[in-house]
């Protein structure tokens, strides 16, 4: 597979000529080969017209060739996983190991999305038959169900090379919904991007779809994405990044004429409430794995756990006491770029000198774009007097708010902002009276772990990687993970007093698709 | 019941003091006592925090419970319909039957949704079962559901004082879902407003929930409306009503630091396509059915059919010939409001001097605030041309838009906005051919009626009252009818590895609510 450095549309390339870039290892501090050039605005046009133009067909794609599409995608992308994971090592420093494996998941996320779009469950199909009898107005026949919301924009992350970039959950679901597909490549990995793009335009072709099915743009700055985020045919967005990006789009998309969803994943700061009856019972194996939790891939995950709330006593502070030595004990390793880790060492620069604030562990930061653990800690009137003390520092950084007491244990809870997830340590003493706490939890967090860590994400049918915002933009009520996560790419659309020749299959009388629908109120398939 | 124009507070009431206004009478002219007290800035506070104070306990309220209280409200609502019907009549204009018709369907509206909190089913409760043994990573346990949003502010509409006003919809919605609510009455019917919200208050009382529940607040512009809105406790809005309005209060809460939703209905032309075919087979037919539909309850409902797209014929002009006829032959009757006759007549007479548009049907205007239907017509290019042409005038009127082919009437569908519904009339003849404009026309609206007419609104599982934008502001992604109305007011929440004991009855492994759950990927009741 060669590079060309040229942006995708449909069947076709970009041209040279534009703005351009390269990619660049943070580990070895050097750029690599090919120059990427940034989408004009003619070729950002075509894209689109592209989309729209498939979007019909894509609409009434049956679901059995979304999925034949979806697998045939991640085929290509397990053939060509020691490529992929050699260029996505290089151009994010993640271990060849770690991308090998987000291949894997990229591939079951396609799957796993695709039978769902088989299936046909998540359409929730509904019908009530007609009574022309009933009094005092006859009942008419209605037939219900999601259908594709039409052209999506999707923009790669810069932590999940695979998983949540040009193949990722965003495209894997939007596809799955009957919607085409627009990326704007990540510009901190192109040659992976581009890798992977190239195998999507061959998904295409051999499956016989239009052109307009996908296109992948590049642009080292903001103007293509703002472009397709403002592009009238553009119906919905899906982005996972920083706060201060996700909200520049959620502000451009509200501010359309026609306004469209944005479902950003912005980022999030993960508590941990470790409660005092949990340290007699298990303080080391805490340690253990808050400390992997907390410092897997250099804590570049938005589950990674930057807040921890404990009850002061000491045993909770012999229990920090050797978390903090161990963290101090931690090697460095490469952020995923330059700017990334600029943004670290600002972040915690500027905690590490806020009022009542403590640095309790700081690791040996490497050369470059390296960086290592760094942890704080203050108490839990100061944490919530401090807003920035409560935002979250992408990276290996958390700080712990001592609390006097559970009811202030209660009152930091209350405090924090949307999260994607919130994590409980309970001892056995601890169940009775933990009820409070997980109901003020769950009205912040999308996920509620007990006893266990945040990082680590099961893709399924039941899981939700949601939160109130700024977890999320559209607090919570949607999931960018798992098979729900087809529902953000479509609406309700009712049939009345349809000729059954006329309706879709999914609705038709026989039920030709075999689908789980509701019928007069009765599940049936 | 006495009427006492003060806001409801919780168990309280508001204070009078602040600007005042009163009920009129548009078939009278005449305004109606007593006044109405604004609610003033500390009653706007006392009434959220009451709310998020009631928040909590409504996010555990089971489904029975919440459904025992809505049957209360719908038991009042029914003793109480010969008082609130006189008052809504006078309030309104609308005929005292129409009001007690709309009071029976308010509470069977709060049974349904009751019921449906009560079934659970809408809470797509999902379980994933821990497996140990998994490689290479142990499979954790997954529950989650929809759980509650938090307080809800609801923005009573002009055009239906009880389905869509302070017991309606949207509050019948958040209730199920387990919402506390505050309603902001809208100005033209506050009489009906306080006396529904007074039952309210006493099914509050009665069923022992905590009094921050339920408010109403009154205001006779739009000051409590935008402080509800920006108030940070408060998680949710809906609203029926213009536009104008509507985008109004989405921007604003677009621009909160928190962004929440709005559910906005706002509005819809309703076009109807008659294809060639279906003149012969049953013009007359047509005739009565779209008169009917266009004129009823002087064309104030949302469903109300405002754009006609007919292929020009012989058949065709005969048809219009007879319809406009008859709807120049029609009597008028009062509009809802001063304010929306006038916005009629400007409308009205704006499109009467639009360039290559022609008044076809214009029946005998009344006194004041009556109306009378008026038609236009104007050819498919023109109608293209001119975006104003395309947009809806609330009242009896209504433009044809003349197509030379079927290609032209395509161009049309293609060119129109998001719309609530759109209604085709097909002859058999026609039905083959079809396809391509069903298709356009799912892309555009929330229903698709067939050989029917848009006005009449079934409330059930299957029905959806949505479209794209401008329609309602979230691009038909929820629906304001039906029991998926609930959904609007919940975001997702996962619990993972809890004991049984700390999980929401409605995830516990024995299943003691008997909800319909999906457990690992099977339906299970």
């Amino acid at each position: 597979m060669n590079l060309h450095g040229l942006s995708l549309i449909g069947a076709g390339a970009g041209k040279t000529g534009g703005a351009t870039f390269q990619g660049f290892d943070p580990a070895r501090g050097v750029a690599i080969e090919p120059d990427f050039h940034g989408a004009n605005a003619a070729e950002i046009e075509r894209a689109v017209q592209l989309a729209a133009a498939a979007a019909p067909a894509w609409a009434r794609l049956p679901g059995a060739a979304r999925h034949k599409f979806m697998r045939v995608i991640a085929d290509k992308l397990e053939a060509n996983s020691a490529v992929l994971a050699e260029r996505a090592s290089r151009e994010t420093g993640l271990p060849p190991a770690r991308c090998t494996g987000e291949i894997t998941r990229t591939a079951g996320q396609l799957r796993l999305y695709g039978s769902a779009a088989e299936r046909g469950d998540w359409l929730d199909a509904r019908i009530e038959t007609a009574d022309p009898a009933r009094k005092p107005l006859p009942k008419p026949d209605h037939r219900s169900m999601l259908r594709a919301i039409g052209p999506v924009v999707v923009f790669g992350s810069s932590n999940f090379p695979f998983a949540y970039s040009v193949a990722g959950g965003d495209t894997a679901s939007a596809f799955a919904a009957g919607c085409p597909v627009i990326v704007k490549a990540h510009p901190a990995h192109p040659g992976t991007g581009e890798l992977v793009g190239l195998l999507i335009v061959e998904a295409v072709k051999e499956c016989g779809l239009p052109e307009g099915t996908f296109s992948l743009l590049f642009d080292a700055g903001f103007e293509v994405g703002q472009a397709l985020v403002k592009h009238p045919l553009v119906k919905a967005v899906g982005f996972t990044g920083s706060l201060r990006g996700g909200r520049a789009l959620v502000d451009l998309a509200a501010a359309r004429p026609e306004p469209i969803p944005v479902y950003a994943e912005m980022g999030s700061t993960n508590p941990v409430f470790i409660l005092p009856g949990a340290l007699p019972e298990k303080s080391a194996m805490i340690v253990e794995g808050l400390h992997a939790s907390a410092t897997v891939g250099v804590g570049q995950f938005c589950t990674n756990p930057g807040i921890v709330v404990l009850e002061r006593s000491p045993a909770a502070e012999a229990f920090l006491k050797t978390l903090a030595a161990k963290l101090a004990a931690t090697s460095s390793g490469a952020m995923l770029t330059k700017g990334i880790k600029q943004a670290f060492s600002r972040g915690t620069g500027a905690r590490a000198k806020a009022a009542g604030v403590k640095v309790i562990a700081q690791a040996p930061e490497g050369d470059g774009a390296a960086a290592a653990p760094i942890w704080f800690e203050t108490d839990a009137g100061n944490f919530m007097r401090d807003h920035a003390l409560s935002e979250e520092i992408f990276g290996p950084s958390a700080i712990v708010a001592w609390c006097r007491d559970r009811a202030e244990m209660h009152d930091v809870a209350r405090h924090l902002e949307g999260t994607l997830t919130a994590t409980l340590h309970l001892g056995a003493s601890d169940g009775a009276g933990a009820g409070e706490l997980i109901e003020i939890l769950a009205a912040k967090a999308g996920r509620l772990i007990m006893n266990g860590y945040p990082t680590g994400l099961e893709v399924s049918d039941a899981i939700v990687h949601s939160g109130p915002y700024p977890a999320t933009s559209d607090g919570g009520r949607s999931t960018s993970v798992g098979t729900r996560a087809l529902n953000r790419w479509a609406r309700w659309v009712c049939y009345q007093n349809f000729p059954d020749d006329l309706l879709p299959p999914e609705l038709q009388e026989k039920n030709p698709l075999g689908l789980r629908r509701l019928v007069n109120g009765e599940t049936r398939s």
